[in-house]
């Protein structure tokens, strides 16, 4: 038998193009003498499709969606992910389903058994748990059906209380078909690496995985589909950020026989780089929209934003504009320039002296004699979004916020003004990490200039001002922020591992009051294990964990 | 058996007086002859801790609370709910637990069942259902301890396969306590009311309910404890948006015994106002904030927005700023005015005009001689944003956002803009229902300018401009973003109930296309069963329903 494994990308709730690429790679398939293709898990709505499954209607096209499928399912089969309602009687509304697709019709449904409801996931909301565990077979093999999370329950801890497969291997199966949506972050490849080789290693036969690839605002696919053979070596994976299809004859997988295969090694900023190119080019896609705007301080996180934006969009689609005040220095312009230059960019220059004047003018009735602070600081980041934004609203393009994760942590930024735009690029890039892809970048040329990369971060609202006036140096502030964020450390935690109590509990102060500025932030393209946004949901009118 | 009912407004993470009010209640129990006294679900941390729950410092202090709650249960029992390790070696990390205190200790755990996972809830993100149905026996009684949702499977189409009291029954229970965490929404009282009554005529034993009161940032709980009798009639309420304690008698419950009660017949428009004054109030109070400044335009939005503010924080806490620009009317300004006056509440005037010509004038060697189109509208209300949050930086006030739920729907507001805010007062409301709430507020006096409310809608940003030049009529619109928001009706289905199908498309459309708005908007009051927020997750890079 031949299994033809196809990665795409989807577009959340576009039927017909969801349609047409499911359609064409059936057809590519059966050309190439495949016996079966495997799609991912709904793969017929994209994922997550969130509560749009509460809508009759979205789950009526679905239904659809499937029929329109199966009338190419002759002479080929296909498995692909679909919701389907629940007839039982009681339980949520919908299973998760794997259908087994052939001879123009549906012949078996398996409903997803493990639901993810953790970080980014909210399967749960939506389904109910598959309590049955059949098999299909086709053309004399055994197959068990399943999808993405009921393979995850393996290793110390578990998470569900019951194992798919064990149900599934008492019917004797030849192989495992999974199918996913498995949402990258840096360290994902490997563990799901470990996690797929480790479940055949356990059943002792073969498995076939499809993943989605490509992006859905914030979350990101990296696809990596596999082949495992029984003797849980991985015998081929499909490509990274890319659509891909692969045919594989399963009596060789079965025979562990072909080209050995190692998987390329990956590096966490080369894949931090290419997860955020493909995030941008697949938001402006997605939404229809093709030129990016952003405002280039000279400083390095507007810098790797805008490196980012010229690979995703292409230079003609990426307009720079720089907004110096009176406390800009003369090499953040010339930085700025030189980087657009580089970049083959159009960039323009308005400065923001007169705008400001003439709102402190309007202030200062109230302001009277009160010494400048925060606010006039603040309001120097608000004019710039607001000229940002009017240049967004009349020429039809994106902004790009440029704010890193660092400073989203801590509050290190203007609501209403640096923290505007329609992606946050760098949201879940620490500082320290913007710094690796900035020479990341480099490697081959300099296109970065090499002052925005050595010089002191510095915000620049008002006289010699430098980041580390208000915060720690950022080698010391990101790994404290990793241990509280990622890996969920308290204070008492984090003074026990030696981190100095008045700096836990300064640094601390800062996450926990910026709490209603993330409320407020654009979507962040989620490259790590714990990022801001839908993975981390925190009360704001609350009293935080503190010493 | 005395059994005392304590309704109380937590704050959530604040363990000091959380543990303070629980121990007070205690006291005051105890001191009027109680033998039991029962607290809500997740008492000692507040509802919902959200992903508090992840952090192991977290449900530590939880247990310590516990630890020095329970040392007060000498001579009086207590039920209160708590987070509690999972230690059965697989599922997810807690339970979601009411724990019965006596002797100092805790003598009882039951882990709640049945884990509501839809709309605003989200609670097998963290919880394990409990599989253990036991009774507690305290004087010679029978208890049957529950939370929450544990009785809301009653009625048709159930959302869970099994019904936590089936099996507590089968133990022969005296009577029910139920500890609960259920937000208010404008129909909420009297479906908690059905719900709770139907379990006393299905199983015939008295039920004792405890709910928590006060807000939660978005969430806003009612409170409306209550016993129910043998013979399901509801006995007595505790009161309604604030804290209560009361004590009954179980043996008089158990015969029936005591005056009748008949629940106060709640008004749509009463209970709105009455809980968005109450999430105004909590808001500021759990973040240590006491004053609120807005933009009062002279419309009904704001103005509502403000009667509501001076209601929870008092008229010398409320500062409202007119910013008018060339486009503003002469009645606008005094309509806005008249307001300030009447509340008795300080208010200046602060024109945008020269701002407005700074911008543009820094803008026009890029616009040159393109139109005057949305761009210079979003930018009028972009600067009175810019201008508001001045104010609030300058002089610590949280600026209140005025906008209402039909703006919301449609994506009729300027991000960054009048979108701005720390709290959303009215996102929950449609502008009919403003309406409503001013001539509810006007009922005794003038307080609302009429010319406020009879005024057809402008946003006043160019010429002539009227709401209705952009949008349908909002008697029309209203009920449409009703069946699509609340009731998840798709496009065919508002077609088939006889909506024009291009009114549907074009209203449809508006909605799907300012989901990205909605994702930075502050967070919202909620008072209807289905809110923009945490309650509403809806993608954004996806092509969304329409015909």
């Amino acid at each position: 038998m031949k299994i033809a494994l196809s990665q795409l990308n989807y577009h959340i709730g576009n039927f017909t193009e969801n349609i047409g690429k499911i359609r064409q790679a059936i057809a590519g398939a059966k050309n190439e003498g495949a016996d079966l293709v495997v799609f991912a898990e709904l793969a017929v709505c994209g994922y997550p499709p969130r509560d749009f499954l509460e809508f009759g209607d979205f789950i009526d096209r679905c239904h659809n969606a499937v029929s329109d499928i199966a009338v190419d399912c002759r002479g080929i089969a296909a498995v692909l992910g679909c919701p389907v309602p629940n007839a039982d009687g009681s339980g949520k509304d919908l299973f998760n389903a794997a259908l087994f697709l052939a001879d123009g019709k549906v012949k078996f449904r398996y409903f997803k058994a493990l639901l993810p409801n953790y970080d980014v996931f909210d399967e749960y909301r939506y389904f109910e748990p598959g309590r049955h565990f059949d098999l299909v077979e086709y053309k004399g093999r055994r197959i068990a059906l399943t999808v993405c999370e009921d393979l995850w329950n393996i290793g110390g801890d578990p998470m569900y209380i019951l194992n798919p497969m064990d149900e599934l291997m008492k019917r004797s199966p030849d192989f495992i078909i999974n199918i996913a949506a498995s949402p990258f972050h840096y360290d994902q490849a490997g563990i799901r690496r470990k996690v797929l080789t480790d479940n055949v290693r356990k059943y002792k036969i073969p498995l076939f995985y499809v993943n989605h690839v490509g992006a859905q605002t914030e979350l990101l696919f990296d696809g990596g589909s596999m082949v495992v053979g029984p003797d849980a070596q991985i015998r081929d994976e499909l490509r990274f950020f890319d659509e891909d299809l692969k045919i594989f004859d399963l009596e060789e997988v079965l025979q562990n026989a072909g080209p050995a295969y190692e998987p390329e090694p990956h590096h966490k900023i080369s894949l931090i780089h290419d997860a955020l190119v493909m995030g941008i080019r697949n938001y402006f896609r997605k939404l229809g929209f093709s030129k990016a705007i952003l405002g280039l301080s000279g400083g390095i996180d507007s810098a790797v934003t805008m490196v980012l934006a010229v690979r995703a969009l292409g230079s003609e689609n990426v307009w720079a504009i720089l907004l110096p005040s009176t406390f800009s220095s003369d090499h953040s312009l010339k930085d700025a320039e030189d980087l657009a230059k580089n970049l083959g960019c159009r960039y323009n220059t308005i400065p923001i002296s007169g705008s400001f004047d003439a709102i402190r003018h309007s202030l200062a009735p109230l302001f009277i004699d009160l010494p400048f602070d925060i606010t006039e600081e603040n309001l120097q980041a608000r004019i710039r979004g607001v000229i940002l934004m009017a240049l967004s609203n009349k020429f039809g393009h994106i902004l790009l916020n440029t704010s890193n994760k660092s400073e989203a942590a801590v509050g290190y930024g203007t609501l209403y003004g640096d923290m505007n735009g329609g992606l946050s690029v760098l949201g879940d890039v620490y500082k320290t990490q913007v710094h690796e892809l900035a020479r990341f970048m480099n490697l081959e040329e300099e296109v970065i200039p090499l002052n925005t990369i050595l010089k002191p971060p510095s915000a620049e609202l008002r006289p010699d001002q430098k980041d580390s006036d208000s915060l720690p140096e950022y080698e010391v502030l990101d790994p404290i922020l990793y241990h509280y964020i990622e890996l969920r450390k308290g204070p008492r935690d984090l003074v026990e591992m030696g981190y100095d109590l008045n700096l836990v509990r300064r640094v601390l102060w800062m996450v926990n009051n910026s709490e209603y500025k993330r409320h407020q932030t654009p979507p962040i393209l989620r490259v790590s294990p714990k990022a801001f946004g839908m993975g981390r949901r925190m009360p704001i009118a609350a009293r935080y964990l503190a010493i």
